[in-house]
């Protein structure tokens, strides 16, 4: 029996990408190969690349508008460091919004390349909500978010207009609700949430903001030199990209971001209806920030630890345990993962209230 | 019916790492979860972290030596501007000897950093040997070179004795002959030849020679840092190391690498006794530094292209085509290629010499 999945990440993705994919390992595309010894400059993986980078565009509505998808290594915390190599003049500056441990980890990282303005952080409240009424230095090189902080389960619901470059870290919550995503000039977000496995890393970026520091970038920092190379500087992740490409196929099948949005919506009121009925819970983000990705919530009471976790992992929950950083239970509530494992889980919470 | 397949790289892995790994994505371990939707942090992943950076150490020969084994993101190409970033000292110096395509990527990244000293070069010859009687400084903070050269089809029998730290790009041929691995101070490569599929990245690293240069380094291109965390800094691509894990459990099963080297001599030996015997032939990198990783040859007569492309490929072969650098033929014959392949490609050549 199949695990009711709140893994954070990696986590759960669609079960036809696990059928799909383990199928390609055997014998990919009729090719009597497999995926993993092809080369990723066959025409068949050429193909999943494209497709892969055009869908990309297509699910976001930035087709045609001066985008370009990439596909590329090192998780989001690679382009902690490409963004400001990229993005940032010499002697330049850039702002920062700090929501959590990964802002925190980006702002780190660009501090190397130049000035850094912070324009606001909840750090002092542990990240318990998303700073607003902050100001953007409109002489900075870019401004730089967390769309979604899975650590502390807050997601913002509005963006800064802004007359400087927008990017923004969605690594937790891209395709997983509309946005006009015209409005952002570079988003980049690590596979292994709603996009695929662990060892691809996505990036969206507007040409025209590139080529404008003055600096010398090493060419796999590069985004014009990944541009120029389609995506193929150097060997690619070949499976993540391929997984990828099935989750994002899975995904226009089911409507696209705004079909799976609405089913987003109905999980996250479904279990966050719970926290705030079940007097033996609360949640732990404010309210008017809480992410519909991960729902973090602790017991009033914690002499009832014990019995909740036996209850649900009895229901074949994993993954329910919170971060240090807050403690408690976050449920992260990805695309891939069915209405039913949630209502399992309010199950769960239900039979606790009514056993104590 | 599998394929021979002769790919250059991603390539031919061993069939029970195929099996193995398509299974693990339907149900990793009897968890009731695919290897692609676990956490990172969850213990059987971290086990096979573990597993993998241990039997790396085993396997060469490097237990107890001051040696840490990564697997990291990124790509060979990648670790071109980690080695300067980490080893070059602020106005210091690095020496690198050019044998190819990758080498001179590798020089064109250090450039960033600080002074390359070229010691030798084999580009006017079109990289058809290794250069040899070059002198390294000794005032250099380290020396770069790269011991197979998938493109050009030479390899380095010996490493030059030098009182600085040795630095070597294994990507194509490591886990394929014995050498004594304690020379090297710094080894790293794309997983995609020998030890696995694209997207994870080893780097095995003498401890002592890290934290010399006074430079700040972003965390993701810091050495010092991988190994603090363990090789977790940030989500590490979670399939390609365990397929990796896979493959170096395969070869440890098969002997370990003086086992596998004698069938890789085996196998060189075979096709280039028939390159040199067959008239129709001729190798095109010199005999003493050829690889027996990569073959490299060309048909005398061009006009024999045709027939000998349709008779292989009717054969079952795939990936013979030579790079563009080069033209003609490549054979990769990477660990997991059987003899029984190898054989199929010589009766082929021999029945064009019968043809014709």
């Amino acid at each position: 029996m199949k695990k009711h999945n709140y893994s954070a990440g990696p986590c759960i993705l669609p079960q036809e990408v696990f059928e799909k994919s383990a199928q390609a390992i055997l014998n990919f595309n009729g090719m009597d190969l497999s995926i993993l010894e092809i080369s990723h400059r066959s025409k068949e993986f050429v193909a999943v690349m494209e497709e892969a980078r055009a869908l990309v565009l297509e699910l976001l509505g930035l087709q045609d508008k001066g985008y370009q998808a990439l596909f590329l290594h090192g998780g989001a915390s690679l382009e902690f460091l490409m963004v400001p190599y990229n993005l940032m003049k010499e002697n330049g500056k850039a702002a920062y919004l700090d929501t959590g441990t990964w802002a925190s980890g980006a702002i780190k990282e660009a501090k190397h390349f130049g000035e850094t303005v912070l324009v606001a952080s909840s750090k002092s409240d542990n990240y318990n909500h998303i700073p607003k009424q902050y100001v953007v230095p409109t002489d900075a090189d870019y401004f730089h978010c967390t769309s979604n902080n899975t650590i502390f389960g807050t997601q913002m619901k509005e963006f800064p207009e802004i007359g400087i470059p927008l990017v923004c870290d969605m690594s937790s919550d891209i395709f997983s609700r509309k946005l006009d995503f015209s409005k952002f000039d570079l988003i980049y977000a690590g596979a292994q949430k709603n996009m695929g496995p662990a060892g691809a890393t996505l990036v969206v970026v507007k040409e025209s903001i590139l080529g404008k520091t003055g600096r010398h970038i090493p060419a796999m920092l590069d985004y014009q030199q990944h541009i120029a190379k389609e995506s193929m500087y150097n060997t690619p992740p070949v499976f993540p990209i391929y997984a990828s490409l099935l989750t994002l196929q899975w995904l226009k099948k089911m409507g696209g971001i705004e079909a799976i949005e609405k089913l987003n919506d109905a999980k996250a009121q479904l279990l966050y209806d719970e926290i705030d009925r079940n007097p033996l819970f609360k949640g732990t983000a404010a309210i008017e920030d809480r992410s519909k990705m991960n729902a973090t919530f602790v017991l009033n009471n914690e002499v009832h630890t014990e019995t909740f976790d036996k209850l649900w992992k009895a229901a074949g929950i994993s993954g329910l345990t919170g971060h240090r950083s807050v403690g408690g239970y976050r449920a992260s509530m990805y695309n891939a993962l069915p209405i039913e494992s949630v209502q399992v889980l309010v199950d769960v919470m239900k039979e606790l209230e009514h056993k104590i």
